[in-house]
């Protein structure tokens, strides 16, 4: 079959790769359509030490198991089943699992991919598949809402405009809550202010050290920093940016003020699916571009241009 | 008076420094007994960019107010009590505060000192000075229990076997949970051997990701990164250290891991009073050796040998 494979030291699109086999318990699913996330770039760069097929957001047809000839989307993480931690209800953080198209699993950047069949979610009818690609993303932005208490009321902000900044606002928008995003790019913010969501300019926004939440987003080595900046004594921040260097950051304003950081990683699929379905999040208006997996390279390319948010690709 | 200063260069004690007057709701009190704290090496290093009187951890007896006569410790955040942080009761956070020994007020490494009447607490007859004097860093210890969730049965590891490690390992044991301390010194690791307190050699040591809470209490730079190293998926590190550079630091693993970080700094001084009433927790043996305020600077320089533990300074 067609893949886009990434062989350590570049990315090619293989038009012979090897066929996925399921193994038991897993279903083999016809890509419709992928998207393209920053970890991409980041495993490029050497992230995770991947090699194999890049790719992890996707809405495809399960070929076959329960779900079979139904659309369906995908959790990404393959936990074993047995450890202490997947037995406490923490298979994601399964220290032997798998993860589409990040560790130890080829990914969704080609015709086919196979998942455990317990990963896979169906996609209802009402939510078309430019739609339905966001699950994942929109999941992990889900998260921010089951790890911190988020009153109505209380001071929220978002670090970046971005594709993760841009869901979580909206997610925080859609439940009610008040949220703020900074970030650097007029386009992007205007996609917020769309949406009704206040925005600011980062080279306008000062600290402020009154913020009860900030969500970090920006994907930056700087954003640590930049949150500590906005929140508040005894406030919390959600750290959602994988940053393997955070040269001369200052941690003695975490202990002086008290604030609580909190990784957030991969979030709820059921619930994502379930927010599309409602229309409660509108996720089309990020679409930048659509390549045939042909051009999977420019796809990715064109992804980490900085006016580009999300950049699809279809097998 | 006699007092030990920091003129942003060095330390030196001046005979003839100028003695301290109450402000309103103010109290004036006599020194009787002060300990030397790793903040005070590192304003020394140009932390918080102090001048004045060092020192904040003390016990005295007031010469004023309601508790005149009576021995007496004291919090060393002085808020403003009127800004919206006091209002919320977050007075410790209080943007306007000064901080005995630490921040735009003169310290208790002095023959006398002023505090709010309102920080003054006082101490039970059955609590010797030798004891009282623990109350501010035992807080601190104590303010560990009140942010974390701690059940018994959790795995708890404290990282740091100096004064701060010590306390807090001592306040868990005492709370019925059952700490294990990681150290560097075979001395102090063996005091809290005497206590019952499992140990282990840092060198020894090898990343687990199997506990529950870390402490950090090592007053390292790299004592962040050992704690991620032990803590477990969705688990919490408590960040005692106020570190201002963390160079090289991989923030990843919080973000893959899901990991809680919690900044923790000043504790409740009723609490750690009560705890010294009542003989909860053992601190003499954690003394290393008592200078006279003459020989403050070298009392400074005994408490920041790698075997020290508590340096008490004696107006």
């Amino acid at each position: 079959m067609k893949a886009c494979v990434f062989d350590g030291r570049k990315v090619r699109v293989d038009p012979d790769y090897p066929e996925p086999v399921p193994a038991a318990g897993e279903v083999l699913v016809r890509v419709d359509l992928a998207g393209v996330c920053r970890t991409d770039f980041e495993i490029v760069k050497g992230y995770m030490r991947f090699r194999g097929v890049l790719g992890h957001e996707f809405v495809g047809t399960a070929l076959g198991g329960r779900h079979a000839g139904r659309r369906v989307v995908g959790a990404i993480n393959c936990p074993c089943g047995r450890c202490d931690l997947c037995l406490a209800g923490l298979g994601n953080h399964c220290p032997g699992r798998t993860v589409l198209g990040i560790q130890g699993r080829d990914g969704a950047f080609a015709e086919r991919l196979v998942l455990p069949e317990a990963n896979l979610f169906p996609v209802p009818d009402a939510v078309p598949d430019r739609q339905a690609v966001f699950a994942e993303p929109l999941a992990a932005a889900i998260q921010v809402t089951r790890q911190v208490d988020l009153k109505a009321g209380r001071r929220i902000l978002v670090l970046g405009d971005g594709r993760l900044g841009q869901l979580v606002a909206r997610v925080l928008e859609a439940e009610g809550l008040s949220p703020k995003v900074i970030g650097r790019s007029t386009a992007k913010l205007r996609l917020l202010d769309a949406c009704g969501i206040a925005t600011a300019r980062a080279d306008a926004a000062k600290p402020s050290h009154d913020t009860d939440v900030v969500v970090e987003c920006t994907g930056s080595a700087t954003g640590l920093a930049m949150a500590l900046g906005f929140v508040r004594p005894r406030g919390t921040v959600v750290l959602k940016s994988t940053v393997a260097d955070t040269a001369g950051l200052n941690l003695a304003p975490v202990v002086v003020d008290e604030v609580t950081i909190i990784g957030s990683r991969c979030g709820p699929m059921d619930a994502a699916v379930a927010a599309l379905e409602r229309g409660a999040v509108g996720v089309e208006p990020l679409i930048s571009a659509e390549y045939p997996l042909d051009e999977a390279p420019a796809a990715l390319a064109a992804a980490a241009e900085p006016e580009a948010i999300k950049v699809l690709i279809r097998p």
